[in-house]
């Protein structure tokens, strides 16, 4: 029992020691792990975010305690859980940051609060529970700890889930909520390859985008190189998101930061 | 004899090779240890704000060599060392860097220069003692060879220190340099819990925020969700500092950055 | 055979969960292998950066697989390569990134097509082969599948090669194009310590600087220490390149960013 590997995300920053202390926390309880840092920089607090990066990530990753932590409630009453899937273990706050994460493991099989005393560091601090009750409790589930022993059993159906995304698949047209925007400036989309689809839009297509003020030509394509440089295309991305990127540069210095965006195709 | 664990401090970044190339050092030199990384986000030759993210990282490592480096003076005479604690070691360079984490490991017990040729790599550079001088001695010290090894014991009292901050504690108010802004944008004063209770501050208090310009109010709290969105507070951090933070946003933001803040109770 | 180590290096960063994706395909096919960043920051997309940061920091690793992903082509036909040399292997695509780095391992012995289904993910997608393709091939590498079994040799002259870069020596005067800007700053240029000798040009010199419409005196200098606070210098750094630096600051910020960058002796 246990694992061999945790998972770590959070909105903590690199700049700082914080993700340092949980690693540490880590060592000191469960020193054979082994962790792989999905990312530290999720955008201050911003909860779909990284509930996005993690769910995307999760699936490429060795069977891992996927530890989780970006948690604007922290110091009320928002609850510390641990949710278990056939694929692996969730630990952090229940403000619906796991929830896309546990379902691309194949979905919540049952869930525990993170209450047990013993599983926590003898101080807990009102600001940093990633390292006084989320580190220290990954760890134990890591070296072996049954998921039942920290604290009391909570209905799946309980658990916090974010507002599903707005998408919406007209004929010809798809309009969808941003998820994330990565380090090349391509800008992911909530809907999805079967959305595109869905909408009619297909490999070729040219199409409008329209986002916030900007109203820009772009072609549905298969990769960059279908386009020329300079232009923008509307692909499926590799976590099987549509997403809309710029050949050889930035769609969203391009397009600017929009919270949604459309994509129509072009009479 | 030796570590398991060596920690790593520096103002490197992780935008060029440089903490890869000490990794890579360690890696021969010491290739069963383990490394965790507390910053390398230091920013650039800023001593205080490197010491003090050692300082409050280091009570949650393991066992371990601290490896630190912050090292304005380098190529010059400033010494190499290794300082010996009851709970770990240090290597870096003697310019008070080093000092707060002894500290918080329970003092300086013995201090070495590092001098010895044969823990160093055999070319030295005039500007990378992080790679060539204090990576092979962190190594060597976690393979298990003895400090005094390395060079001539070095009198503790003579250790390079850094200027105590400056923290004022008058009835009613209570005024401190800055040590760090964390990624949240919280405001970390040198002043700790014990200051602001000197200064008779208690939860509940309504204050006065004073820093350059800025004259902000805010509320001494335990918690983000003491006060309402968009809103001051003083808290103890997870350091046991006293910070400045904003309820949903940046204090750093609302108050710009300043050397130094005053906290004072409102008539 | 096989290897101990993976390093990687990539355009990626580290604010999505790109560079753990791929640390996770490789704890799944080399669960024993440990991996040392060398850096996820090169420039978006510069592959010249990308190449001399890699190349300057392989020779302090232990034998590795390299595995490094700068990939403007992605999806175009540019071929995924692996590169054997005498002191380790490289793996990524064929346009010009691996090349400098095979040098300062000894130089190309042989190179391959990664073709073969059984090292890739059973699914690539069209624009993450770091991924899909060459984190696999890594991972397979280094538990000892040997090249040769990857896919058909490629002739190493037939590799890509990055354009030389423009270094001009005459008598009294350096001119180079720049190659990186470091964390504090630094300039460093193309050109090494050979090209600063063969301009004759030597420790102590006083010089000026031409960079875009910049105009400004410096020193030949050992190191920082050999100039004042404030004043600019021109030293042979770590990785045996000129290098433009500033005591106490930012190169870079007091001369501008550009392309090439001359040092003259002042008469």
């Amino acid at each position: 029992m246990g694992y061999d590997w945790i998972s770590f995300t959070t909105d903590y920053g690199l700049s700082d020691g914080f993700v340092a202390a949980c690693h540490g926390v880590i060592a000191r309880f469960a020193p054979g792990v082994r962790m792989i840092d999905v990312t530290h920089a999720v955008p201050p607090q911003r909860l779909r975010w990284g509930a996005a990066v993690l769910a995307q990530t999760v699936p490429y990753l060795p069977p891992s305690v996927h530890l989780a932590v970006v948690d604007p409630g922290v110091g009320t009453d928002r609850r510390p859980i641990v949710v278990v899937t056939d694929a692996g273990v969730l630990v952090g706050p229940d403000n619906g940051l796991l929830r896309p994460a546990a379902e691309a493991l194949g979905g919540v099989r049952s869930a525990y609060l993170l209450a047990a005393p013993d599983y926590r560091l003898s101080t807990v601090s009102a600001t940093f529970h990633g390292r006084d009750i989320f580190a220290p409790a990954a760890a134990h589930l890591a070296v072996g700890v049954a998921p039942e022993r920290f604290g009391p059993p909570i209905d799946p159906d309980s658990l916090a889930r974010l507002r599903a995304p707005e998408i919406d698949a007209l004929p010809g047209e798809l309009s969808s909520e941003v998820l994330t925007v990565d380090r090349f400036g391509n800008i992911q989309l909530a809907a999805t390859a079967t959305d595109l689809a869905a909408a009619g839009l297909r490999r070729g297509d040219h199409v409008t985008i329209r986002a916030e003020g900007a109203v820009v030509p772009a072609t549905v394509a298969h990769t960059f190189a279908d386009v020329r440089s300079g232009e923008l295309l509307v692909v499926i991305d590799s976590a099987d998101h549509v997403a809309v990127a710029l050949n050889g540069g930035s769609a969203v210095e391009r397009l600017g930061e929009a919270d949604r965006l459309s994509v129509a195709r072009r009479r």
